[in-house]
């Protein structure tokens, strides 16, 4: 069994090792720029934790996990592009550097290139490999609609958004995990454990993610917080706080999220006031840390001894800023 | 053997009988018109036609028929944002019907798709049916940028060109007769012959696309000609006049090559009264002749009866607008 530190650092150098530029230069220069932003290569991670733990090669796998990170930040280019992101990790985003033509083609390229890794190595699980993988990357496509569909309705529910931030962030999480027990041979009824498990994680991840978007502190999270009450996105917090409102702050909440003010500090400030006035922050903690002991539950019924699951509980805990 | 009629109709009635809806319908919906705007099928045809060509069970490669004519469309579907095409097949492009952000969205999921279908079924061979495909995915998207790095310079020279729609066309083409090959279990060395063949059938397909932009008629070839002279493409025949041109004729076509006129019938009129001083149709006619005597030269060294070969021959010539 391999350490977590172990794990992050053969990530770290499968991206040092790897060359991604290619003629014509037009088109890999920003390929090559978009994965040398870094990020925290979550997704690799888990693919080669959860082939380790089950026993497997993790070098067997390791180019399925370039794969998976090459996937995801195609879908962050093209993301950038349609939500006219100007930043992404604290640089210009590619559409901005380059130009729209640059980000679809490139990202296009990108998605290709995922599968030209996947297709590196051959394995006998291939078929459940890439049909996990291509399954997965239709729902993110399918997620990211129902995201843009969101922006246009006024009575979206918590179920309807749980199975949104589903589709678009946690399938992909789940999907990298179940990768990496397929290419360790892993029993079939382990492998939906550990899915189930990284769906639960994804979630609570991506509610944290709205949380810290209003309640993080700027200097940790690295991004300015109250940006998805200024763009009006229809966040965990915003829904949960619908769901408590009496009809005046109801009515303040639907009235504030259909305007965009040149200046959005007030709006905010009445936002997070009515967030706060319904305990908001402790009611998405208190699911977000349903959803994590839901999935470290998953993980325990996985037939391993609990040695070998360790790597995989403290990635899911570090994931949420939580210590074990 | 099937007929070429048979191959057609089964092609036909594979995307008659699939259906592309699914929710969310913002994404499918766009997904469906796109494959409903019909065109020829070439590409999943010469797929079956290659497979039946050795003997293999078109039903086995019919999912990877659908599945590259979904690419292609997909293709299309970019290509035409891109361009900012407003028509596609007599009807309006998928970003000008909804928005750009619906054609970045579902071009994406259809190129997931197109995985998808090839995956629907597997074969002992689908490591090199794979490889094959996403190589073909990454040159086509190599070709693309190519073309555009070309709209920004002066000295694109005719070997240049026809490398760009290698990649672009051709390989495509290629690409599908190998795949179909391969689902046959067809030896590698006719393979390779099958492959070189639909290369220079892809290269003598896209010149006869450039000739026919300038000299078709309007009522068969469906599209306005001249629209390549109107925006400044450099097709081959612009290079091959360029080659061919003197002093005058050479500052003119340059001088024209950088303007936009409102009113582009005087420039279209002056650049063809220059092909026609140096004979450029004859030229590119002789070219297109070449190309494909080279291609049924590659049909013809498959060790195959040439009964077998028939069909692939007739819509290789079929394609040229040529009856054999």
């Amino acid at each position: 069994m391999l350490t977590v530190n172990e794990i992050q650092n053969m990530v770290k150098k499968l991206f040092e090792n790897e060359n991604f530029i290619h003629e014509p230069k037009e088109l890999y220069d920003p390929i090559d720029y978009t994965l040398a932003l870094g990020g925290k290569r979550l997704r690799p991670t888990l693919l080669l934790a959860a082939c380790d733990m089950f026993g497997g090669d993790i070098a067997e796998a390791s180019s399925a996990a370039v794969g998976i990170e090459v996937f995801h930040n195609f879908t962050l280019l093209h993301d950038d592009l349609m939500d006219k992101s100007p930043l992404r990790r604290g640089k210009e985003t590619v559409y901005r550097r380059w130009d729209e033509n640059t980000a679809i083609l490139s990202g296009d390229t990108m998605f290709a290139m995922a599968y030209q890794y996947f297709l590196k190595g051959w394995h006998p699980n291939m078929e459940a490999i890439l049909k996990t993988f291509t399954q997965t990357a239709i729902g993110v496509c399918d997620g990211q609609q129902y995201d843009m569909n969101f922006e246009n309705r006024n009575d979206v529910s918590i179920p309807e958004y749980m199975k949104m931030i589903e589709m678009k962030t946690a399938i992909l999480l789940a999907g990298a995990m179940k990768i990496g027990a397929l290419y360790a041979n892993a029993p079939a009824q382990d492998i939906e454990r550990l899915y189930r498990a990284g769906i639960n994680i994804g979630l609570a991840f991506q509610l944290q993610d709205d949380l810290l978007d209003v309640y993080g502190d700027v200097s940790v999270f690295g991004k300015q917080t109250g940006t998805d009450i200024k763009d009006n996105k229809k966040t965990y917090l915003y829904l949960k706080a619908l769901e408590n409102a009496d009809k005046k702050q109801r009515d303040t909440l639907l009235e504030l999220f259909g305007t965009t003010p040149e200046n959005p500090e007030k709006k905010i400030h009445t936002v997070i006031n009515i967030y706060n006035n319904l305990n908001i922050k402790d009611l998405t903690e208190k699911e977000i840390n349903k959803l994590i002991e839901n999935g470290l539950e998953h993980i325990h019924e996985i037939s391993l001894h609990e040695e070998h699951k360790e790597a995989m509980k403290i990635i899911a805990n570090q994931l949420l800023g939580r210590k074990i």
